[in-house]
Formats: structure tokens, C-alpha cells, sequence
């Protein structure tokens, strides 16, 4: 356990914390701060001149560990790096783009979207090559498989595709994703210890890297952790859930990412069918509730016990 | 691990979250608000008016599912739930007699020590009609013990009474004990689901109860848990640590409360040697990180990590 487990928490916690102070002090040279929309929520003006890309803390900190645990013998934990630093590479080229350049489109959505299935692809490539089939666990039946055999392949680009976006929608708040996420990977580690799969050290690494992120990412943040940090994280967790077999899981232990995202897509389908009604004040639906009262703080709060709640639930007959 | 972890920590959540607002209710209406010291952080004149003994919902939580697992034969979480309600009935008294009753000294320190002893002896007792020897693991090293014959009672009654005003202390910033008690009972779960030691339903209880408080509790307040909750969650970390022969553990788990504690002895001995010098700003330590500009909730973030790494680290070759 202290091998597989402990030490890449360590390790990673110990590289995001200390690359910190260097990215913060880096993208604020290069002006890679936030520009909060005039038309969001009134609060987070304040936090415009914020710097972002932190998400480059995070995959340092997973890079060390599965590169040192690659070269362990790890070889179960190269899709899911592949599939969370592509991710990664894509949200920095997005960032970079956007925020450093000042050329605010960012990517086209068409090269986003052909990159996002470049990726995916060679996920789907490496799974394969690693063995593991696309059959998968259906929660609380104590590990019957479902075979879906030719929809399979579509299903997870769908998943891959909706668990990055709905990562991507639920970074917003600070603290937000990072928590909930520290929550969702110590699921996965759980899971991948008791099924013996081979990828605990990179789900370590998450959980240790966002640690020390959130060093810094904490109210009132210091960093944001950009598209960088937050399609990474939806790699992540998409690419550990289908290296257990586990996507039907992300519905579970994933609920708040499946909230956030239902919540812009019924907000952006009813605001066109009904030509200008909207359901909720705002979306992502982080932002409703925070016009609805609550505060940053404690939003972070309750998501955060939700996931929790939520994966003990997906334990169950695991 | 269903029956044994999951459902006590989502019973005592359950129970926990709903007794909430009865509970902040209740409190606002006896008045039993906190009046903030005026020489304390200015930046706590604020919160005077929120109510506290909070606590009740946290033993609310942990009460029912003792009830329900003792009830099924899970015997071994007897002395804990003493030393747990035990201090919690002392907290309350105190609580009660100096916010409700507007008895600004509460207990007496000659009653409060009294009765910590009580508590703490009947603890022992139990203890020992359980089957548990007052050997002690040795961390880092396999399961080695440590056997220190006569001096293991009086080490038992040091253990306790600083574990409890260690987490006491700790209180004191929205959300802050907690959350890293939430860590601790975290690692005493997986310890004792490692060891097989039958408490796992009370550490479970602890959780679930501490996430339901939190839903209230995270910043910013609508109720603080009061020492009602802060001597709970001290008699429960010390009875836990004990009943799994890990009291010198809580050194490593424990050090924030360890620090707490330390500090505030320090800056006592300090200000008396030197007549009116002092080490900290202010102590206990949170106050001090306050003082020296950093917020509530960065605070409770690196607090919170630090707990997490130490726990980790308490992991290694256990």
C-alpha cells in the first residue's frame, strides 16, 4: 500500500505544491488571468486579474508519478495518463491561446472537437492493446458485467466526450472542481485497490496533485485551474472509470459533473425552444445557487458531501 | 463493508443533515449564541449572534447508529461511544451553563477536571473488561508494540485529556475541526478495517455526522458545534486511537490538534516567564495564521491537507 498508494500522493502533492509559487508568478507575467463576463455573477468581478492555467500544477505533479511508476512496471496506468494529459494538452492549447495570446475564441470548435476525438481515439487504441474490453460493472450487483457489443465504441466516445465537458463546466467556483474531484479519484483508488487493477498510482497522483493545489486554489484563489487542469481531470476520470470497467459508475460518483452539465443543456434547449425563457438563473448550475444566496464556500461544501455520499453509495456491492 | 461503513456513515449523515435545522432553531431561540471576545480576530465580531452547540447534531448522528450496530452485536464500540458521549455531556454542560444561562463561567475548572476523570476512568474500565491491553502499536514499524507497563495508566489519562483539549482548541475557524476530525476518523476507519477491529461503525458515524454538521457549519457558520462538539470529537479520536492500541498515532494524525495545543501552552508559559511577551500573535495557532492575514478558509484548506499527508504518512507500514 505505502508503494502503489502513499508515496505517489506524496510525490505528486509534494511537486504540484512546490511548482505553485512558479506557475502563479509565471501566468501572472504573461497576463494569463481571468476575465470574469460582465453578464456573470456580480461577486466574481473581484476576481478578475486572477491568474489561470494552474492545471499545469496538477499534470506536473501526474507526470512525475507515472512517469517514476511507468518505469515501476505500472504499463495498466498508460491509457488513463494518455487520456488525462490529452485532455490536458488540448484545455492548454484552449488557455493559451484565449488568455496569453488575448485572442479570446481560444480553439475553434471544430478543432477542439476533432482533437477531443483524436484523443479519445487513441484511448480506445490503448485500452484495447492493454486488454481490457469495453464490457461493463453494473453498480451495486456485486460486478455483473453488461455487454453492449457494437455500442460500446460509440457509448465511450459519449462518455469520454460528457465527462470532460461536464468536469470542464463544474470548474468555476473556487475549490469547486479540485474537491470534488480529490473525492471522485480517492473512488477510482478505492476501486482499483480492491479489484487489484494496476492504476492506483496515477489516482494517487490526482489526489495528491490537487491537494497542493488547492493550496493555492482555495476561496479566495490564488490560481485557476483553467481548461489545463479541468479537461485533464475529465480525462482522468473518464480514462480510470473505463480501465475498471466502471463507466456506469461516473453517473454515481460523478453526479455533480452529470448536474452541471444536464444543467446547460436544458438551460441552452429550453432558452432556444422558448426564445429567451430560462430554467435556472444561471448556468453551469453552480452559478444558479450562488444567485440564489449561497456562497462560494458553501457550495463547495455541499457538492463536496454530495460526492462523498454518492461514491460511499457506489460502494455498495462494488 | 456495506453494513459495517457505508450505511453508518449515510444513517448518522442522514440523521445529522436533518436535525440541522431543528437544532439551529432551537439554539437561536435559548439564545445560545456565541458572543464573540472583543479582543479577539475583529474580523469574528461578525459571527457573534450565530448560534452554537451544534455538537448535539454530531452526537445525534453518532448516537443513533451506536444504538442500531450495538444492537447488532458490535460490542467493541462501547468504550469508545462513552468516552465520545461522555465528553460531549461535559461540553454541553459547560455550553448550557455559559451561553444558554448567560453563566458566563460555565463548569467550574475544578468540576471540568472532575468530571474529564470520571469520564476518563469509566473509559478505562471499559477498556479493559474489552479485552484491550494498554500495549501500543509503533508507528512505521509493522505492528510492533510498545509495552510500558505501569506508566501505561497515567499515560492513558495524559493521552486523553490532551487529545480532547487539543481538538477543543482546534475549533475555532468555520468549519476547521470539522473537517480535519473528518480525516482522522477517515484514517482510523481504514485502520480499523485493516486491524478488523469492530469499530468501524462508530468511525463511519463520526463521518457521516461531521459531513452532515458541515452542510451548516462550512463557511460561512449558520451554527459552530460548541465544545458539546469539540469534546465529543476529542473523547472519540482518543477512544478510537486507544481501542485500536494507536494512542501514539494521534501524534501524527492528531498534529494539528497537537499544534493547537502546543501553541497555546507555549504562548502561556511564554507570556508568564517573560511577563507579557508572547510567541504568537495569538493562539490557539489558527488565530495567529488569521492574524498574520491569511483567510478562514485557506486556513481550514492547508489544515485539512496537512492531516490528510500526516494520515497517509501514519499509513505507511502499519
Amino acid at each position: 500500500m505505502a508503494i502503489s498508494i502513499i508515496l505517489p500522493v506524496l510525490i505528486s502533492f509534494a511537486v504540484s505544491a512546490m511548482a505553485g509559487p512558479f506557475v502563479i508568478r509565471r501566468m501572472t507575467e504573461l497576463k494569463a488571468s481571468n476575465t470574469e463576463r460582465k453578464e456573470g455573477v456580480s461577486s466574481h468581478l473581484k476576481k478578475a486579474g486572477t491568474p489561470t492555467m494552474g492545471g499545469i500544477m496538477i499534470l506536473a505533479g501526474i507526470l512525475v508519478v507515472c512517469a517514476i511508476y511507468i518505469g515501476l512496471g505500472y504499463s495498466k496506468i498508460v491509457p488513463v495518463l494518455v487520456l488525462t494529459l490529452g485532455f490536458g494538452v488540448i484545455g492548454f492549447l484552449d488557455d493559451y491561446l484565449k488568455v496569453a495570446k488575448h485572442n479570446s475564441d481560444g480553439l475553434l470548435p471544430w478543432q477542439k472537437l476533432l482533437l477531443q476525438f483524436a484523443v479519445t481515439f487513441l484511448f480506445w487504441f490503448l485500452l484495447d492493446r492493454a486488454g481490457v474490453d469495453l464490457a461493463m460493472r453494473i453498480p451495486f450487483t456485486g460486478g455483473k458485467m453488461w455487454e453492449i457489443g457494437f455500442f460500446a465504441v460509440p457509448f465511450l466516445f459519449i462518455v469520454v466526450l460528457a465527462t470532460v465537458n461536464g468536469v470542464n463546466f463544474t470548474d468555476g467556483i473556487d475549490g469547486l472542481a479540485g474537491t470534488v474531484t480529490i473525492v471522485t479519484a480517492a473512488f477510482f483508488l478505492v476501486s482499483a485497490a480492491l479489484i487489484r487493477a494496476g492504476i492506483e498510482p496515477v489516482c494517487g497522483a490526482v489526489i495528491g496533485a490537487l491537494m497542493g493545489f488547492l493550496i493555492y486554489n482555495a476561496f479566495p484563489a490564488k490560481i485557476f485551474m483553467g481548461d489545463t487542469g479541468s479537461l485533464a481531470l475529465g480525462g482522468f476520470v473518464a480514462g480510470a472509470a473505463y480501465m475498471l470497467q466502471m463507466p456506469l459508475y461516473i453517473l454515481i460518483v460523478g453526479f455533480i459533473y452529470a448536474l452541471e452539465l444536464v444543467s446547460v443543456v436544458l438551460q441552452v434547449t429550453y432558452f432556444k425552444a422558448t426564445h429567451g425563457k430560462r430554467i435556472f438563473k444561471m448556468t453551469p448550475i453552480h452559478h444558479h445557487f450562488e444567485l440564489c444566496g449561497w456562497s462560494e464556500t458553501r457550495i463547495v461544501a455541499i457538492f463536496t458531501i454530495i460526492t462523498g455520499l454518492a461514491a460511499l453509495a457506489a460502494m455498495i456491492r462494488l
